[in-house]
């Protein structure tokens, strides 16, 4: 096995895969990267039995030749060692080669590395065969329906189900859930293929999808009984789904709003971090305070102090209202509905609000106020 | 008590008094900021009972006026808190006033923060008086001295003197000297004033004045029977010495070598930092193995594997040899004499040997070989 590669799209690569690798393999096999040279080009696996990711480098890139030199063949090598070390040679090009089954060359002709390897075969055998319904839509698409949704999944193991971002396709429309039973987001797009699916996928996953690419392109979902793969440019990303019922949140966004706050996103954000540095007694918790003449953020510890915000840019609709809740959950809420003015709408003190951009009926957010003594 | 303040020379004085406060202050008044306002100007003190950082803001800078609507008084607030607020807060002007003894509030016409507060008396007395032999030097020429030999001082705490640098001025010379017994760096400047004096000031202390300011400036040292005092424009800062003999060191530096190295200081250093990823059996040891004709660096472990590099430019007068050292220790060395070409003078396989610029002879250090089997 011997091939001779482009140094940066070799590191490109390795850093792809090595996404799915994590610092404690669970199965020592796993800590090493697969290294594959065959006609397809260079192909490059890294796992940690939840998650995988396989990317391939192809021999030519546009006119450009990215890999020469190829005797075919497959090694397992150290990951950690591998990137670090095709990360700082200062050659070109580098020269990977098997010596003998236990030994890989690496070198630029100036710098020798010897790492041990370990015979492909011991790698575990990982299915990334698109099976079941598919879907394609543009990564850019992608990218914004997790974005706005992943984050609001739970990150705790109690209930599972609710580390899931739940994805439903139904008659042409995807719509992505995330909730951790404090918050919801919910974001909808439409599909260019009518095709139906439920599928809950862990959200973490969703991230890393969403965020393993620069370039514009494409993503094909592929949603199997037990698995989805994820197909991008040259990469294929594998997950086991979620196992388990996701709650049903059809109709759990409240309707029929008595308090309307329309208020600059910037100006709201910048406030309520403010005012958290003083939320120490309940980690995060502020207290907004409306009326038609003014909106207050402020928080009060025994321990520390107070602190409050006056914000100058809003509108609001309604009698006065002060409703308390997670400072962070609505500042994350906010981002992701990205826009210039939020609107908020609620209902009452103690009941769950709404959070979005009017401009955008596709994506709509939810969260619980935090009841305060 | 009362203030008005520009922002952002609150925030840095903020800043600098913040750097003696520890995250866990052993004396829990400590982990507050003094805060005292009187006719030198704004005055902020910051200890962690062995280091204290005193600046003071004047209340005009150039033409501008930086502080105003003043009344005099002193008080102790939350470091951690005060520094972030006035670093979050939007306005040019911040307005600190004392409500009644115990309550601080910090306000920009917007944000109205509230801080719990102590009585200044509570404040230990720190003694920041100017006494014992003083010395007056560029504060570029001081962060040389410290920069080019602290970092060799000891981190470990077997030996408290080895933490310290040692300062010796005899005769018009200044003498810095770090060494933690396994590698020594020293460094000889000239001072415009004859003064004789020996302190050993904890070496971590040293580095922090150092970097403490970016300005051009000069800087003044007190250094009394039991603490040293630096003055540097507006900011006083003092220590504790430590106790203890240092080490003598006069005539530890050989001479009489039979093998130089000269290289490049770049490419030595690249190729050190390559091959030390692989150092994994016994952390940072790699070979260098020298003749006439080449000069490689290398490294092997049984559990990852081998690495070679061979450097391009240099120049080798000797026999033959080899030499195994802690990387570290010698990129350490490198770096601090500051040069494009360093000379590493050797006299055998396990003699210590000599690091320097040879066009520098203010600056010298030296690196014990480690035994490889």
């Amino acid at each position: 096995m011997k091939f001779t590669i482009n140094r940066e799209q070799f590191l490109k690569g390795l850093m792809i895969s090595a996404k799915a690798i994590g610092s404690k393999s669970p199965i020592p096999v796993m800590a090493n990267v697969k290294i594959k040279i065959c006609e397809k080009g260079l192909e490059l696996t890294g796992s940690n039995a939840e998650l995988t990711i396989q990317t391939t480098i192809p021999f030519m890139i546009e006119d450009k030749e990215i890999i020469r030199d190829v005797n075919y063949g497959e090694t397992l090598v150290a990951n950690k060692f591998i990137t670090e070390i095709v990360r700082r040679l200062e050659g070109q090009e580098v020269t990977f080669e098997v010596l003998d089954e236990t030994i890989a060359k690496i070198s630029d002709g100036k710098s020798d590395f010897k790492l041990n390897s370990v015979k492909a075969e011991e790698y575990p055998n990982i299915d990334l065969e698109m099976t079941g319904a598919k879907v394609q839509m543009s990564y850019a698409e992608f990218k914004d329906l997790v974005d706005q949704t992943a984050f609001a999944a739970s990150t705790r193991d109690q209930r599972p189900i609710l580390t899931a971002l739940n994805l439903e396709a139904v008659d042409g429309e995807l719509t992505a859930t995330a909730t951790d039973s404090a918050r919801l987001a919910k974001k909808t797009v439409h599909l260019n293929e009518r095709c139906n699916f439920l599928a809950n996928v862990p959200a973490t996953v969703m991230s890393d999808v969403a965020h393993l690419l620069d370039e514009n392109s494409t993503v094909t979902l592929a949603i199997g009984e037990k698995k989805v793969v994820f197909a991008l440019d040259g990469t294929l990303v594998t997950t086991r789904l979620v196992n388990g019922e996701y709650p049903n949140t059809k109709h759990i966004i409240p309707h029929g709003f008595s308090y309307f706050l329309e208020a600059n996103s910037q100006e709201l954000i910048a406030a309520m971090e403010r005012v958290s540095l003083l939320s120490v007694d309940r980690e995060n918790v502020v207290k907004i305070t409306m009326t038609e003449d003014s909106v207050e953020i402020s928080t009060k510890s025994s321990q520390v102090g107070s602190a409050t915000e006056r914000i100058s840019t809003f509108q609001y609709t309604g009698e006065r209202l002060e409703v308390s809740f997670n400072s962070t959950y609505v500042m994350q809420a906010i981002k992701a509905a990205k826009c210039e003015d939020i609107t908020i709408a609620f209902l009452g003190e103690m009941k769950p609000f709404v959070i979005k951009n009017v401009k955008d009926e596709s994506h709509v957010q939810l969260v619980t106020p935090v009841r305060t003594y």
